[in-house]
């Protein structure tokens, strides 16, 4: 093990994000990732296993935000108002990075391999989040209906959230969201 | 041009459809469906590029389907209830033809370089179903979860019609799944 470097993997984020953003995703080597944060490849891989993973972390902590939150909803509460809570309590993951959010989101946008991946793992999302749903007793077609309507919820706000120039509240934007999707179920 | 065969591109896809199921979608060359279908090699370019395009044809008719049908439902219905018009014609595609659907599907699942497919050819529906939307004057997000929210209406109802049995009524499942959304939506 070499010595600790003092948030070494913030920096080795940041300057992946930099290089992929200058010079294409593919263009781009852990080498120079390394350099541009001054740290070393091996440090590097020992906080992400190839280039990739910088921009879609194993762990994935959006996911175990929103499962955890399901679980941990009231039992009483709607299944519907159970997945706003956890969406909105996942908002947070996002609300303090801003700029580093939106930079990865440009990077996975201009690279269809990227975007696949993106797809992907939204797919695995719904599929958790159906099941968290089917664990707190929603029979189907509702789990599956509320975790694909929740995540299109989440996305579009997402979308909206990156768009604004100012530190936006996610938050508020996942709530007014879900709000307009009550609006235009119900046919308004 | 060889001589004309009568039904050559259906033949072809259940050939196709049968050989994937059988041995597997990557195992499976051109010459053993045109073999497996009584046609020659040539034939089959001259219905599909390749063989992942009797799969994913390039023609999109679920998309030209749902786009006319917003183009066209009535000016006075809410955005929710055109999609739901738009998707309940669009269900007659795949009405008369269950079990060829049921067997695509299963090739599809059963790969998961088909599945990627699958989800990048739902994201290109979700944007030009949006699209149509915003053509019919809806703002966003309106427009967007309308979309989205259709589409995952329409797929629920797509799996539970092909995990059906007996050729069950697509519309009427897209109908009653459309009622679900509405009931989880409200809260119910």
């Amino acid at each position: 093990m070499g010595r600790w470097e003092p948030n070494a993997r913030g920096r080795l984020e940041q300057a992946a994000l930099e290089l992929y953003s200058e010079q294409g995703f593919e263009e781009t080597t852990v080498k120079e990732i390394a350099q541009r944060a001054g740290l070393t490849e091996r440090t590097f891989f020992r906080h992400f296993t190839d280039k990739r993973e910088v921009l879609f972390p194993h762990s994935n902590p959006l996911q175990e935000f929103i499962v955890t939150g399901l679980v941990g909803a009231p039992e009483s509460a709607a299944p519907i108002d159970a997945m706003a809570m956890a969406l909105e309590a996942a908002s947070g993951l996002f609300q303090e990075r801003q700029e580093v959010v939106r930079r990865r989101q440009a990077v996975v946008s201009a690279n269809p391999e990227l975007q696949e991946r993106e797809l992907i793992k939204l797919a695995s999302l719904a599929s958790a989040v159906t099941d968290a749903l089917r664990g707190r007793g929603v029979e189907e077609p509702a789990a599956s209906l509320v975790a694909e309507a929740g995540i299109a919820v989440f996305k579009i706000a997402f979308v909206r959230w990156i768009g604004e120039t100012d530190q936006g509240d996610f938050a508020r934007l996942v709530r007014d969201t879900f709000d307009e999707l009550k609006t235009v179920t119900a046919g308004g």
